[in-house]
């Protein structure tokens, strides 16, 4: 087996990062059994290393096929899938009145942290699903909600988001699909999606579009977008499918990576129209898409520290077995195994390091959801909502480009072998390339982190934030042992120059231009700051854990990753300050870019 | 097309960083024509975008194709290898003796960046070739030079070096392969060796084999290495092709990238034994290969520029003509080509900044092999020797990594499309990622620099060179335009930066322990201050040539790449001075990397 799901460091992140436990004894959860995380996360760990893990070399091999209007994923794979939804792990954090379980956003986001180290394109499915599941039962009516919430949530038909078309990627204001209201309340859609995330495959019965489209009278721009259910089979009003919908799967794209992800090309109308049912009200349909932004972010986000994860996993393996040169210190053996050598240790620990920081970050974005939800006082939620909104982009960016390094790193401890696609590492690599793009582009990201988060209305969580950096700096600091207090200070460090560089943000005489040149090493730094915040934050209560006589290993690895990320990693922090105050000037114009030379 | 070589700015930074005009003026290369240098770039770069860049997409595509013990290239090749071969290009720095134009190895480096650049599977044949050249020429005899080196300096033949076993890979010492002398002085080899470059294809009638193999009676370890000419087909006394020889494909690598080069794995001997001729002094075989590795190093971090150069205008042209939103203070058109948004520049500057001062750090490398081989003095000689030495890994670590960094950047400008194969960025991408790997993986040349280069004999060198980037800079600094006085106070900084990591390097308390656990960072830290200074070196000259009343818009470019090089990349430098000095106690034993938790 070569995934085994970090159940333990998961968990423990859970818990000391993103406080789990103590929300649950707070009474968060309702009366969540304090026990059952730990259960589902033993068990969602065993399906993904068991079950999904073993198909994922092959599922890139074979690919998702597409012949005449339909696509066929791998062997094997809609028997799994149905294995998956029928243990009810479609459900996680779903709505109980529809079938979920109700469980924590932090739960949900760390099981699809270990289906994603198993098999990423596998996990697509189920997260476009969740996402669509978030979206309807927000804004839905009653009907709609009835028709297709038990479905979705139980996993018996899947969802997408269709959204992208060719001139309309991260510009949705350019969508041009068409609705036109039909006389019995419904709408007739025509246009062209691409890019859609498994909006054709073999794994359920039917499979339900969320569509972004244009009513005819609709304002130009965002403004004038509706939300519509699209299915792909009709739904009688007694649930059986009926009549195949006027929605087509035209073709899949050849892409880089995440080969058994089918993304499609869908055409809507080419018979008449697709029969489709407004969701929300007319031409509010991206502000319905936006109240599912941040889970949808969020899991994106997830899907960089899982590749990272499974990259580190399957390198480490490596540098224990194969053996070239003898270490210093070894004995008499001509070769000694590479993680002997310390640069080849350095690097497994930088990839260790960059991805317990990216989950760290992730399931304190996690955790900030599931406190905008439940709780108790209006403004502890608008906080957390607050909260939430500010860690997003940060989570979204910094999680990606982490999975995108570590799977690069885990490729070059395999030295040549890692060039060589049976290994695994170079899958991971061109898997791990999609996830800066989709769901909003890293630049997308980071231009909502200054202009709408920190700048915007509520932006004073940024200060918020950095001072609870800075004070868990303050604490490891005072510290008497040496490894917590030089951790500490790199962490007031790293919070002292991003409230330089957010103060920077905010002077007056900031213009538009300035602010978007600099916003992507603003949202870096703020990524690095939080990161060894939050892995000084696990590593105090390792020490709290073994002060209280908890011998378990795994905290003294707790502080000495942390450990690692301030002094070999977060030192950049001042460093990325002053490219943040610095570089805006150093950017030409437009037009100076214009030869071919580099 | 494209990709239009950059013609312009290579032949600047040859003569401004590089000094090739300067040199020349000087004698350093005889009688050579001041005139010749652009011609020939102008030429190569025709052959580059005409001819080898349109071959590039369809070669991954199809790849080259094993079967029955040979290898076929895409369709073709053969006619346009002959093409580039009758073109003299195999040539350019090879000795007139043997029918090379004898040129610098400045000018053949640059060529060899925009073949590249064009078509990176394309150019590896000859880059092997080239090496065994230099390697027969330096160490062969009389006679095995008059049967080989013109048919290999003409390209009629090409060569490899077979060096890597399934065990020894960075540990040559491993190498099983053995040899027995026979009775004729020849001698027999049986053995395997596994990712050789173009070990078999149909380009040419001959390949020529340079093969690590180890005596009967040879000392264990890399003392016991021969180096053998073992040729595919033998050569009669005529030079006419004799009985093909018991050496074998067995089969090609299916592999990330560089599809169309074919990685072979070889048998030698499983007939009876393949006939080879000592190349050097028994025993002597890595040695011999030694005295080729700067240039095959240097040629290796080209790869990296070239793949920069193509992925930056790649993604120039595509962020000219993608629209999506309109940018701040656009016209009124509903969308801006995707340049006008700044976060969309900064990536593209960062590509070009990068792949600038990646050129700049290798045109400086080939300089000093140049001096190295034709100063006037002894002491000239040397003193080039030892910088060639000390800028030789940082080349091949520093512009590798920028070649998977640009190319992966170059996917990001183009969004989705960046993942789809159709459009070339991800094939870069994929290309990209052996660069770091092969000729000595960068972990290899980060430990070369610091125990062989820096504190190793002569290594006060590194000294000298930080001088130089520091007077580089003082001469920047004192400039009253206010962004070359920027720039050279980044770079003094950088110099100072540098200066202390290398101080605490030479501290007597080091252990070898330490020095190897810092070793990589210290390598960026040393690209990070040469690629800046260098840059600025190219500032200072552009602005000359301004004064001097040039008004080619280049020059201002150069000014601003600089800039933005210092302002957003080089500030980094005193935070990577603080992770050598401070990270070496944070890498934990091999022990405590023992769990499976990231």
């Amino acid at each position: 087996m070569d995934y085994v799901a970090p159940v333990k460091a998961i968990h423990l992140a859970l818990d000391d990062v993103a406080g789990l436990a103590d929300d649950i004894a707070g009474g968060l959860h309702g009366e969540l059994d304090p026990e059952l995380p730990a259960h589902i996360l033993e068990e969602a760990g065993r399906f993904a290393g068991e079950t999904l893990a073993p198909i994922d070399r092959e599922g890139d091999r074979v690919g998702a096929r597409f012949a005449n209007g339909t696509v066929t994923l791998p062997e094997g794979w809609p028997a799994i899938y149905r294995a998956w939804a029928e243990a009810g792990w479609n459900t996680v954090d779903m709505p109980p009145e529809w079938g979920g379980m109700g469980l924590p956003v932090r739960l949900a986001t760390a099981c699809m942290e270990m289906w994603t180290s198993a098999c990423m394109s596998f996990s697509l499915g189920p997260v476009l699903t969740q996402g669509a599941v978030d979206a309807l039962e927000l804004h839905a009516d009653r009907a709609l909600k009835e028709k297709y919430l038990p479905k979705l949530v139980a996993g018996e038909w899947t969802a997408t988001m269709a959204l992208t078309e060719p001139q309309a990627g991260s510009d949705l204001a350019a969508v041009r699909t068409r609705a036109v209201k039909a006389e019995d309340g419904t709408y007739r859609l025509t246009g062209q999606k691409i890019f859609i995330t498994y909006a054709e495959h073999d794994l359920a019965e039917n499979i339900v579009h969320l569509v972004l489209a244009r009513l005819a009278d609709a304002p130009p721009g965002t403004k004038g977008l509706s939300l519509f259910l699209v299915p792909k089979f009709l739904v009688g009003d007694d649930g059986t499918l009926g009549a195949r919908n006027d929605v087509w799967c035209t073709g899949i794209e050849d892409k880089l990576g995440i080969h058994a992800s089918p993304t499609c090309s869908l055409a809507f109308g080419d018979n008449g129209g697709a029969v489709g049912w407004l969701v929300g009200a007319e031409n509010r349909g991206l502000a319905c898409m936006f109240t599912m932004m941040n889970k949808a972010r969020l899991f994106t986000g997830v899907q960089g520290v899982a590749v990272a994860e499974r990259a580190y996993q399957r390198a480490l393996a490596y540098a224990k077995t194969r053996r070239q040169g003898r270490a210093a210190g070894a004995s008499t053996d001509p070769s000694s195994p590479i993680v002997a050598h310390p640069d080849v240790r350095r690097t497994l620990m930088t990839m260790k390091a960059m991805t317990a920081a990216a989950r760290a970050i992730a399931y304190a974005a996690a955790a900030a959801i599931d406190r905008a939800r439940h709780a108790r006082t209006a403004g502890e939620r608008e906080e957390a909502e607050r909260l939430a909104g500010l860690l997003t982009p940060i989570t979204k960016a910094c999680c990606s480009e982490t999975g995108v390094e570590v799977a690069s790193l885990g490729i070059q401890i395999h030295g040549g072998m890692g060039f060589v696609e049976d290994t695994g590492a170079a899958q991971q690599y061109r898997d791990a390339r999609i996830v800066p793009i989709y769901e909003g582009t890293n630049g997308i990201q980071a231009i909502d982190l200054v202009t709408r988060k920190v700048l915007g209305p509520g932006g004073m969580i940024a200060e918020a934030t950095i001072a609870a950096f800075r004070s868990i700096g303050t604490t490891a600091g005072a510290i008497a042992e040496p490894r917590l207090r030089l951790l500490g200070e790199v962490v007031v460090e790293a919070a002292d120059a991003l409230a330089q560089a957010t103060a920077w943000l905010r002077a007056p005489e900031r213009t538009p231009e300035e602010l978007l040149a600099v916003a992507t090493p603003y949202l870096r730094l703020f990524g690095l700051a939080a990161g060894v915040a939050y892995l000084a934050k696990a590593a105090l209560a390792a020490r709290a854990r073994r002060e209280a006589g908890d011998n378990d290993p795994i905290h003294a690895d707790t502080i000495a990753t942390a450990y690692f990320y301030a002094q070999a990693i977060a030192v950049a922090a001042p460093g990325l300050a002053r490219v943040v105050v610095a570089s805006a000037d150093a950017l030409p114009a437009p037009s100076s870019l214009s030869d071919f030379a580099a």
